[in-house]
């Protein structure tokens, strides 16, 4: 908050423990240009995943003080609290209910938001109006490798993907290791490991950036001398199309079932989580490319494989990412790393985006009486 | 014990806490014929692993003294202890050192030991001489269901199997399985995956009996979003010939290396255990089966799968098993089950088999000096 100051933003502190700068516009009645990330880490995370947007944000302010700038819209940094925890700030601003029971480092949710300056009781406060910026944008470290591989320095996000996930249950028959014969058995992780390798050939035989992933697995009895009776597992897919993920997810239904009759064993797969995706508005797209241009900056468009507090501001108005390189895609590890250069190359595109969009007239794609009238 | 004594047997508690019941023999000089099994369980198990070859074994002696028939050599029935917990009771008596410190259900192997009637401290006396029987015969059940499919009364079973037991370590990269495209994995389960199927195509494409079994796996670090990093699990290969797991655990070595490049993974597998087989004697196998033949019931060879004390007494002297059909081929659970025809054709091959050994003069394979001088 004191960096904020010394930026010219005035900081408040809403109920759900977000901090919010502002610096007035030239225009009345234009809304703000709502821009930042997160400060919170993951245990043994690295300096870059939420930190490098946030401060180049208060950054971006400051240029734009010293220069003497002043931007028609209001500009609004925000700092979003506990997004590692799971989007906890910006779920409160789009009016999801918190649970305040749940503990957090073996701190209650609500007491952590009184520690931090939120107020639990009046969480309401903290909800934002559907329409309340004129576009969100976050800069933020890619966390994948696709950028750092291309040797590209700037990446355009086109979305926040679509996660299903799916628990899997296959159930055979315990036995005796020894005295059960290789065709009599109904050997559950047998079946789990054709399925494992199902999901790797159904996900990758086709085009495009879909993942699917089975990261949890657990054996019953799970000894070296009993033929596993079951397997519970997960599966997780994910990609910018809903669509393609519940195609995929029938896909491997379909396999699991001949898998289940090839091994002699019941396989159920029933799914625990849909997460929509939330694409990018293609007009703050655009203006991130132009920013770049304006740099020479060579830019690439990539999905989200990760979630952002961005898709939580996607449903109240038009969003964008700016994305810069992860050395080998490595983080939430103390060996992530972002260059420097990099870095100051991310800033500037969300400044110059800044400006793009102070003078763009955006279109939210959700509200069917908008109409595009980008302008620069 | 009581049991015994009214079967004619002088019963007595040898220091590892077994059981010996002696009756003598017509002839000066000839060694006792050693037969039995246990009377321990495994927790929820059922009635009939151990118990029938102990009862039928006492049983046996009980018939021959209603008949008033005398053999020439001693007949020795035993009652080996805890056979459940590790062959325990068999192992003392081929001169093993046991763990007293190791407990059982609560209890210190030492305290048991007292409490059934033996002596911890004077262990060394439980030790059998090589040779101190003319030979080792066992009824059991055979927990596994081939005689049951195959609607097979007897098995004369060819031996114990050998047992090679791996631990599997597979390290790949622990990485977001959102933002870590497919082609840039190091999936550690994906590699888990294709070796568990490849140890079941390569024990299950060549003919035999041999069995191979993945039974225990742990997936670091375990969530749904995280692509696995390690992977640790066992690779048990069971078969009567050493050699055949022995070349069976170099094909999965070989096949394992090509799964590592293929997946970017590192595999390393280490032999963990080596249990050498315990090969039935021919000649014990042989009476085995004029003794079904003469009550007019089929016989089949097979292996155990399963360990025996019987392993344990066929490191001194010549060993043969006889098993009944287990419904199923369950055991090891309440729903263990051999009908009582089955039991009875069992405890009536046992007796042949006794009067059959009794006239025989067997070699042990085992002493280079004996010759083969078989006669009935």
């Amino acid at each position: 908050m004191e960096l904020m100051r010394e930026a010219g933003l005035d900081p408040r502190i809403d109920a759900a423990g977000n901090i919010f700068g502002t610096r007035d516009g030239s225009e009345r009645g234009l809304k703000p240009i709502l821009f930042g990330s997160h400060i919170d880490s993951v245990p043994s995370g690295g300096n870059f995943d939420g930190d490098l947007g946030s401060l180049s944000a208060i950054e971006v302010v400051r240029t734009l003080k010293d220069r003497g700038v002043v931007t028609r819209h209001p500009l609004q940094v925000v700092i979003w609290q506990n997004e590692e925890g799971g989007l906890v700030g910006s779920h409160a601003a789009v009016g999801d209910v918190l649970d305040l029971e749940r503990q957090f480092s073996g701190i209650r949710l609500g007491d952590g938001l009184r520690k931090i300056g939120g107020n639990p009781d009046r969480l309401a406060e903290a909800r934002m109006a559907p329409g309340s910026f004129h576009c969100y944008l976050e800069l933020h470290i890619e966390q994948g490798g696709n950028l750092d591989r291309a040797g590209i320095p700037i990446g355009v996000v086109e979305g926040i993907v679509s996660i299903d996930e799916y628990d899997v249950e296959i159930t055979g028959f315990a036995n005796h290791a020894g005295t059960t014969p290789m065709p009599e058995r109904h050997n559950a992780l047998l079946a789990a490991a054709k399925l494992i390798d199902a999901v790797q050939q159904i996900v990758t035989r086709e085009p495009g950036r879909q993942v699917g992933t089975v990261g949890r697995l657990a054996v019953f009895p799970n000894a070296p001398n009993v033929v596993p009776g079951m397997v519970k597992h997960s599966i997780e897919l994910r990609d910018l199309s809903a669509d393609k993920i519940a195609r995929l997810g029938q896909v491997v239904e379909t396999q699991a079932q001949q898998i289940a009759r090839d091994t002699g064993t019941k396989i159920t797969i029933t799914k625990v989580e849909h997460d929509p995706p939330a694409l990018a508005s293609p007009e703050v797209q655009s203006r991130i490319e132009q920013a770049a241009a304006r740099l020479g900056l060579k830019t690439m468009r990539l999905p989200s494989g990760a979630g952002h507090d961005a898709q939580m501001m996607d449903k109240l108005g038009p969003m964008g990412m700016i994305f810069v390189p992860s050395v080998g895609g490595i983080s939430h590890s103390p060996k992530e790393l972002t260059h420097w250069p990099d870095c100051a190359n991310g800033a500037n595109v969300l400044l110059q985006t800044v400006l793009l969009m102070d003078t763009s007239q955006v279109l939210n794609t959700r509200d069917p009486a908008a109409r595009p009238t980008v302008s620069e």
